[in-house]
């Protein structure tokens, strides 16, 4: 694929993407239930590209977790196929009219939601993210052109064509889905130029490919970007209740950006907490990272390093601190966290209240744990993914934060004066 | 000023944007009203040093156009002046709590309203833009960064001193308000590159402007973009309706990004409409350009060229072509347009709402000038500027698009199974 080509793809992109804007949701849900059986009979065929993928992985020697996450099986894509089906039974979101004015001059204006345009996505390994991103994309009247890892590339292209055969047949515009099938890395920064073209930019996946495309991008970005999230167990908290929580958060599932990788603990809970939840997170095979004081409190743990506070371990890893006060809590989440999920434990309503307007996280959360954030967890039905820009999404990104808006405006001659 | 001085600066601005973002909405006010107060005190050294700006532009021989909008009178600051107190007496939207759901399993979620926090201000010549974007961005508790362009730089530090003074008089935290006094280019790409301490940029000038910041910026961008704008009239419509309305969009005031620079006519309207229109369009001293058909209509006017359907004239010039049906007019807009605004004049229902739905521009417009895309006009009661993109804000924004949002997640022990 050449370079020039790029910019005619993303020309036909748009022009599919103002048909399908124009598709009712009946249709809509028609493609994306004719999408998910056509995965199903898709299954062989991903498989056996999937594999070889994997073998591939194998040879370059890439690290366990990521063949983990690179790996289909019957059950993975069936879910997907599933995925598909309840993305069809949501609620669709454009058309919706979200405000109506009447102005003096008897102009009325409705502000109604419309789709974005044209969606690109870059992404790394996880070749379910081909069939999610399609989904909603095509629900919330987006084209999409989608831009995976070459590590998955033969997984990815199985699962595009499968989809994107069953699709066609049931009237989705051609164009609307659009897979850049070329691994060739220069091919993205000539995508990242189309302003105009494509509408919106969302990188899923590790931080350098995250500051690559920002620093590269022409076109709006929407980040999905690390989760340093963190439990600040108060003076006034329900330390039963701080235990399990702080537990849910860190083991549950370690590996997800809403999982915590810093605990906080008011010095004055800290005696009576800190022996009895490290003991708990050491017979779960969690290593703790201490400051001075918790090393003082429980003998025997690491020290954290300045590096510690900054980190998303995505492992069963969790650096503790100490601190004198809600306001050093406040300050140290500030400062070293990613501003996606933060919990508070504490039976205090001023102290509750004080963290809910004071730390600037897309979600902040009382006496509940942070792994929470999450499109279905919300609501929403399903998500494309979490946004840790505050920029038109924040946290979980259903249909709904996949739409834009505009006005129509209703007259009966009026001019200006 | 050092570029290293960049960062320290918006370090302090992040600073202060989380100290004015906890401010409630009587203290902004009390703000807002001392500022307008110190604006009227300044007004003596303002022109002074607005003089000696206009004498420099002067000088160097800048286009008239220019020369107007940088040129302030008492009665230009008194209007700034006026400007701030209905800022003053806006509705905050911070805080307000939009969503409200309650899960199964006993989390209530609450969406809210909350600053999006630091703001940089890129723009050109008018000095009113200092003052304007200070009250709005203060209003809705953004810190805010101004780069003034250096044709205005001495008004637009004397304005800035005198809203400044009178803030932190009335208790306006420390570097919540930020001019960069120093006109060196070089510092405005230094300032593109504080992703993590600039939350959002918005250009507002010329189309270089712009372009530069747009590929330039690893912060999001919301551009202020040009405004090409149609009118059409529909065979269906009534022509002393669209007369008025035509001629409202083109001449009631050329200059701005809301009038029409180019009139589709269907060819049913166009042997009715087109000779009494153009001859009220000449009398009013309009330049015309028209297609080939409109040349056949009305003889002795300049041929259009390619390069007229995308410009912005920004003056008393008129593109005019004769389209088939309602097809061509939209394929027209969707080519050439620039997504502003754009209008239909007709009686025939089904044309209108095509028209709505098919042309995706920010403002749609049936049976009304395109000249009423403005804050005030779509009751938000003052605009940041209208916004040609797609994510975050479309059209006019006034206080509501400066703001993001955050969800607060009330839990008693919640933990995810």
């Amino acid at each position: 694929m050449k370079r020039e080509d790029i910019k005619k793809l993303c020309r036909r992109a748009k022009a599919g993407s103002r048909k399908l804007a124009l598709l009712d949701s009946e249709t809509k849900s028609r493609i994306l239930i004719a999408m998910s059986k056509g995965l199903i009979r898709g299954l062989p065929t991903i498989l056996k590209e999937n594999e070889k993928d994997v073998a591939s992985a194998r040879k370059r020697s890439l690290p366990g977790a990521l063949i983990d996450r690179l790996t289909l099986n019957p059950s993975r894509i069936r879910s997907m196929a599933d995925s598909l089906l309840k993305i069809a039974a949501l609620k669709d979101p454009v058309g919706e009219v979200t405000e109506t004015v009447k102005r003096p001059n008897g102009l009325i204006i409705k502000k109604v939601k419309v789709p974005i345009g044209v969606i690109l996505i870059i992404y790394e390994s996880r070749p379910n993210v081909t069939s999610d991103c399609i989904g909603l994309c095509l629900k919330s009247g987006n084209s999409v052109i989608l831009r995976g890892g070459s590590e998955a590339i033969r997984s990815n292209i199985a699962i595009f064509d499968a989809l994107n055969r069953a699709a066609l047949r049931r009237g989705l515009p051609e164009d609307a889905m659009t897979m850049i099938k070329d691994t060739d890395r220069k091919l993205v920064n000539e995508l990242l130029k189309q302003e105009g073209l494509i509408d919106l930019v969302m990188p899923r996946g590790g931080e350098s490919l995250i500051r690559e495309v920002s620093a590269n991008s022409r076109i709006p970005v929407i980040k999905h970007y690390k989760g340093v999230c963190h439990t600040y167990i108060d003076k006034d908290a329900d330390l039963k209740m701080a235990e399990d929580i702080a537990f849910n958060a860190k083991v549950q599932r370690p590996g997800v950006c809403n999982a915590m990788e810093t605990m906080l603990v008011h010095k004055d809970a800290s005696r009576d907490f800190l022996p009895v939840m490290i003991e708990r997170f050491k017979h779960a095979g969690v290593e703790i990272r201490g400051c001075p004081k918790t090393r003082k409190i429980v003998k025997g743990i690491l020290a954290a390093r300045e590096d510690d506070w900054y980190a998303e371990y995505l492992d069963l890893i969790l650096s503790v601190k100490v601190v004198e006060d809600i306001d050093e809590a406040i300050e140290h989440i500030m400062r070293y966290g990613s501003y996606h999920s933060d919990t508070i434990v504490t039976d205090n309503e001023a102290a509750a209240s004080k963290f809910l307007k004071e730390v600037d996280s897309a979600c902040v959360y009382v006496n509940a744990s942070t792994r929470f954030t999450d499109g279905g967890e919300f609501g929403k039905g399903a998500e494309i993914g979490i946004s840790t820009d505050k920029i038109h999404a924040r946290g979980p990104m259903g249909l709904e934060e996949l739409t834009s808006y505009k006005y129509l405006v209703y007259g009966n001659g009026q001019i200006r004066k």
